[in-house]
């Protein structure tokens, strides 16, 4: 009973305000120590829940309206390839995740997402099936755990995305979903405006991008779709959650194919600056649930729920130290820095 | 009793191995909106420990074998001028800074180091005796609250430096002193030689220097302590704990130089790589006491503390999956990724 | 005759269409060795002319309507303090600054600026005879060499430039007054826009900005010249010469105050991209005198005179090879290139 | 006679001191616009010889031993394919290209190098025969045009490299030759040191790398394939000309597969200190021919000049200017630029 109200309070928070999403989880994590950087499995849900728990906090406390699970590769196709048979199953994982995500979300006003992902099944070319087959375990454990709804998230093929949304559904619970693509589409090349109607049509209520873009390329992609959409008369919700890091200039995967990936982006990192604009710019858009993917730190999420303190009627957490635009050096001691 | 146990601890790990320092908190914490960037003063521990001490988890768990209480520019003066009079005192946030790092510190083997720096009333010209008081306030909580030693750092005058080494160690814990210098000595144009010899001559059992350069330019710097601390005969334990961001050509001010000093340094962070190779220059120059101060992240201690992995016997908690220089890439689906 | 022809010309075409100014002379020849970066004194005119020439060569191709006399710092005070007294004279510099000038000129259809700047009398208080006695004997011979008009560029000062601009003009011919400033306005606090005002009521004819800021920060400041003229029922021509290195966050010195100035500046480098948007933005905004200063290579002159091609009813010399926004890769040999 | 006096010219050069090569013209042709970033063809040598002459000229005065024809992937297929048939021919090319740099040469005591490439025919898989006539056709113009030797550089098969090498030698000149490859090896995966083994083993007298990878990069092929031509008890000369753009990480294809390739690598650019570095590194290596590629511009090739001016005995013209390593900042006026 009472989820199913929460599950209206997605789409009815949408339709009266933003939401604010979370940041990048998995390449915060890979850095700290406790994800392998070829691998991308989740299993430190089960390793060290601490150290996920207290990022997803972290997230909250900067404005998150959003908890998403962290359950990103962790179907059993890529958990039996990363790890080896019989270690840490896909359900041991989901049900962490969950539960982690609870303790967090305990502390606020926020919905908790069931997130799934691409699987290995279908690169493999392992057909519609299998595929659905292997986020069903994920899918189970995320109704068992009550989220409050589920994501799509990251799709390179929107093929596969339709297949996830079709499983997905039928759980009951509203889908939201973000492709991984760029303004050249997704990896077949279906345009991102034919992704967007795509995705709309098989029954997602919001849609949109997520991660391997920056925001500037994010915000061209979302500008495609919302046209798309607009000449075939839909109108599902918004929602962009671009990667935190610059590569203007890349094809069609993204970050991946900088050379600074995945150990040395630092110099590619957006300052909160960028986030403001970013926010603004996709505000401006009518995207509505705004949030970043990998490389957004909690301060580039609250640099998000700054910009849109007005709209939302609310400063997160702490925020009343961050004046905005650097306004805070007008105090400086140091009189070259007051000046500035 | 034990505490004096503990204090020998340190000289003693300095002289048997190396000891791992921690990272930047009060840059960390500015960006997630608990300090203000014209000010920065430590009231976030009262406010809001709980970001205080998640944070200085993170660093334990990245290998650091110290925790500096986080009462950087707590001096009753700097209070004072920064929240107004009658709010948050000195006493209030030295006693809340040992709290939160002694319920961190339970989880590992690690030090505590009650942290003073440079106060106001030098700057403002009023003398010894009234520098010394403002640290007084903080070292007697410090004793009160039985911290294992003493770090005295990011001095910018090797005098008001000497007058601290001085009150600190009529407290009769052990002092380790770094400047807050480069290449061109301290700011009254004091060459970083002298300042390393006077440092120890006034007590100071570990010297050296922290903050406001980049790991390349401490390595310089340290190198020239080196030098003349040999030359007069001294020999203390050697410390860096460099800032994380790249400013090669900075004048005595060090990033604070740089254009994009506090905001907008993101292109300037040093990657892990960077780290590692510090680490290992320094470590080579005989220095024991490796950290990092603004800038460095948990993820960039991890890094020090793999370099020299094999120098202390021991990893950091879950960095079995960090394989040396982006090794895990060979593992990737991707095939493009693999060929790096 | 023909001279004041030409004179009216440059109002007429600034009136018709655009101008499209040079790029960074000084810095250009700094690096190549024919500049001392302490003194930076333009002696190189008299010990290198044909490595000035052919680098005002290369500008004129690029699409250049203007060449500037390479004057730069040619007053006698800074000549002194550079290379002692009784060697290269101001009159020396100024006579051969002009006959590269026109020797290059003949390719072409272009306008010959003579160009002064502030003098180190002024700085040291010497008064305004002083300072005007400083500039005299350049503009003597700018007169004798028939220059087509004067640019009095790169002053800190707007008082100083008042008084450049009521000398200047004494020559009869048309003075266009750029301020090296920001949006913090000069070094006395003057505000860009009262500058404006005052350069235009001093009898400059085209007015802006040149140097010290990047263009994004160019744009902002020509906006509230803009405004300011607009408030004081002024219209002069807008002119703005930006440097070509981005320095976001930079006080009232600009791009001196990053610590890679000046030898290390590289990533700081705009990209032809960017160039383009400046040269749209300030067309947008009105200004019709439009060139780039220090840092601005002859390719980026290039991307002016391409993004204007349409307004100007012409490609630069050998453009057609240049398809705008890398259009170029789509005939690449390599597929990964092709799908950029 | 002279002709044969020049060639033993060379190798003698190598043995008794340094020969500095030039740097990378046809990027900064594109730049200028001269030449189409997607089919990289010289015709610019026909159509603009006046931007080409300035360039090499400006290289010379810079400290370059060497003038290359600038004569890159001008094989009649690559022609063909780029321009259409019956345009400009292989033969025009070449022997432009090589009036070009005799007239550049007169001016200083510099060798001429005629430059080939690998050929679109080897990638279409056409074999041995049909490669060898493409160059054949390059170097009977080098012949018939006297040049002082021949570099055929940028291959990207070893394989290639030999037919090339073995058609070269026909000529009676000397040949020096470089790979575009890094520490992965060439595209099909032969080590570097084999690489360098089999260049010296086809009769090359000076073998090494050229453009593709950064000077750092360079560096560490160079240094395996001197130990890999030490093994096979194999000592020729060997020479570095990489490319001027950082690219740490990037795979098989060096900087083509940065995302800002080729119009946006500013941010990327070495700066002349990276250069001094650089040209110290291999000369410690015994590196004897140093010079650079795509993004070496004439003042990165005054820098190996400078850091090489006392093993050379001189100086590069107009460098009495540039101090070392910063020097200039002490006469500056600003009293904060004298402080770096």
């Amino acid at each position: 009973m009472e989820k199913i109200n929460m599950l209206q309070g997605l789409l009815e928070r949408l339709r009266d305000g933003v939401v604010v999403g979370d940041g990048g989880v998995i390449f915060a994590l890979e850095r700290r120590g406790y994800v392998d950087a070829g691998k991308w499995t989740p299993e430190v849900v089960v390793e060290h829940p601490e150290a996920v728990k207290q990022l997803q906090r972290e997230f909250l406390r900067a404005g998150s309206d959003v908890i998403q699970t962290f359950t990103y590769n962790g179907t059993q196709d890529k958990l039996t390839r990363a790890l080896g048979k019989n270690t840490i199953s896909c359900q041991q994982i989901a049900d962490k995740a969950c539960r982690i995500a609870e303790e967090v979300a305990k502390k606020g006003d926020v919905l908790i997402a069931g997130s799934i992902t691409k699987c290995a099944s279908y690169k493999d070319g392992k057909g519609k099936a299998a595929v659905q087959a292997q986020i069903r375990s994920q899918l189970e454990l995320f109704t068992k755990n009550k989220v409050d709804f589920l994501i799509a998230e990251l799709y390179f093929h929107v093929e596969e995305m339709e297949w996830a949304i079709e499983e997905a559904l039928k759980t009951g619970l509203e889908v939201a979903a973000t492709m991984g693509i760029g303004g050249k589409g997704d990896l077949n090349g279906v345009p991102a405006g034919e992704c967007a109607v795509r995705m709309a049509k098989a029954g997602a209520k919001v849609v949109g991008v997520n991660c391997m873009f920056d925001p500037d390329e994010t915000v061209n992609t979302i500008k495609e779709m919302k046209i798309a959409l607009d000449d075939a008369g839909l109108s599902p919700f918004l929602m962009t959650q671009p990667n935190g890091f610059f590569c203007p200039g890349a094809g069609k995967y993204g970050y991946l194919s900088c050379p600074e990936f995945p150990f040395a982006l630092e110099p590619r990192v957006v300052t909160r600056f960028d986030v403001h604009r970013y926010a603004r710019a996709v505000y401006n858009l009518g995207v509505r649930y705004i949030g970043g993917c990998c490389g957004f730190e909690p301060y580039h999420i609250r640099a998000i729920a700054e910009e849109l303190a007005e709209e939302r009627g609310k400063m997160p957490l702490a925020s009343e130290k961050h004046k905005p635009w650097g306004k805070n050096l007008e105090t400086s001691y140091n009189e070259f820095l007051r000046k500035r």
